[in-house]
């Protein structure tokens, strides 16, 4: 396995999303899983199950960040879960392993992650997200958003 | 020293602010001090040293929840420096461990410490602080945001 | 109060110690207590409770640093509860914290701040605990231990 | 990638190492490689390098729980680089997502572990490390190890 240079997104959302932005989170994991990038999550329910589900529909790799401190806890899909007993402290820890953050959703644990990002100067790209006031790259759509995680990758 | 039933005010804010926002921080601080309440911070520079320095000349008793691994980095107000060695990540225990937060200004720290102190239905009080999208109560004076405070100790 | 030069002694130990071994905490609690030291400890039962009690009973300031993300846990003794939620993680932190750690008795928790504590080159005083390939000052009796603490803390 | 159900074995210990002592992480590497265990490690140098080396050699997946904020700190032969910022608190990641702990050394840091790793009940292996007073199954070379560790995975 050739992961030295591998490309690591990290997705972030709530843990309840509506079927359409838990619909969003599936169809950005699957094109993760396509092109081989790594795919870091919280590795709990809702956006941070539906991305795994897409990426590993796909055949990539899953890594969930967990708050818990045993392994269980993981979602189905994830491949490696980090164990950090933690709490919302391993929110930090997402970030910091992440090349570059997508939001989907809203939720105070992803607003958390957000002003992490931002603090460690990570680029966040944001749909359907807390926005306003933060220098998030507003996306509209999955292929614009693939199209920007491209040129940031290669 | 009576401090069992204590009341535990996290005042939150950034490591730059301006000149007005240092000094309204400070005069929170004093506030604070008079009111024999605990200050729980961040323990560096900017409005962490602000409402420090306040808190200390009313005689107070201050607390400061370091990112770093040694207690030496406090700023001269922290009575009791708390080293966590755990970065960002300790904003997640200025949090948990106050019982209301005051933000003072725009930083991302700040930011995070507002998320997470809403995921965990903590009252957060608002002063020229991050504020759109977010059940913050915004807070126009000193005289208005102490008033709160008394009803919410007492 | 004047706390800036204050002496930060931790003691750790475990939750479940025998009657002789809680009863030696809370006399070296007393001992902490009237010479106005700072105690340092995990803020739960056994020997922190001990040890927060005898403190206490002699006009000194407790600080618990607990595993837990609320407050509630701390015992009864401590002044200052801090909430990291970050379960044994948060040894660390009560390692950083102290100017010299005191051991009395053993446990797992106990051995993982005895290492911790050797690993930042703090002084660890230890009273039937973990010895055996460490160098850990072996301490007889209360008298022996207060004098050593004494050269180092003025 | 079929990780379900994979095995994770951490493996412990110090950055400055013995010649002798590096070579037999590095073997201990290349089994755990071999048989497609995920190996979980600190990331870093010394041991941490050594038996990266080997499971990446053999085709192994490797992961480095890493103190530090940053990526660029993990080994050449890390494949998943967790960026903690957690400084040795991160001691405790590596024990909780770990199945069974191999210790091969001996450190602060390893110890550290080994007390964690008791704490949460999880099988020690030991070869040349800290030993006296503790539950840790002794292991006189690796053939006997890896026998351990076949009875454990299937």
């Amino acid at each position: 396995m050739e992961l030295e240079k591998k490309f690591f997104v990290g997705v972030i959302g709530p843990n309840n999303p509506s079927k359409k932005i838990y619909q969003l989170a599936y169809q950005i994991g699957k094109e993760i899983g396509k092109r081989n990038w790594v795919l870091i999550c919280g590795g709990l329910g809702g956006i941070m199950e539906a991305v795994s589900k897409g990426a590993k529909e796909e055949g990539g790799l899953t890594i969930g960040i967990l708050p818990n401190s045993e392994k269980s806890f993981a979602n189905p899909y994830i491949d490696i879960p980090i164990a950090t007993g933690l709490n919302e402290a391993r929110n930090l820890i997402i970030v910091l392993t992440s090349d570059v953050i997508i939001a989907v959703g809203k939720g105070y644990g992803t607003l958390s992650e957000i002003a992490f990002a931002l603090k460690y100067n990570k680029k966040v790209f944001g749909l359907k997200t807390w926005q306003k006031e933060l220098p998030i790259i507003k996306i509209k759509n999955i292929k614009e958003l693939i199209k920007k995680l491209i040129n940031l990758a290669y």
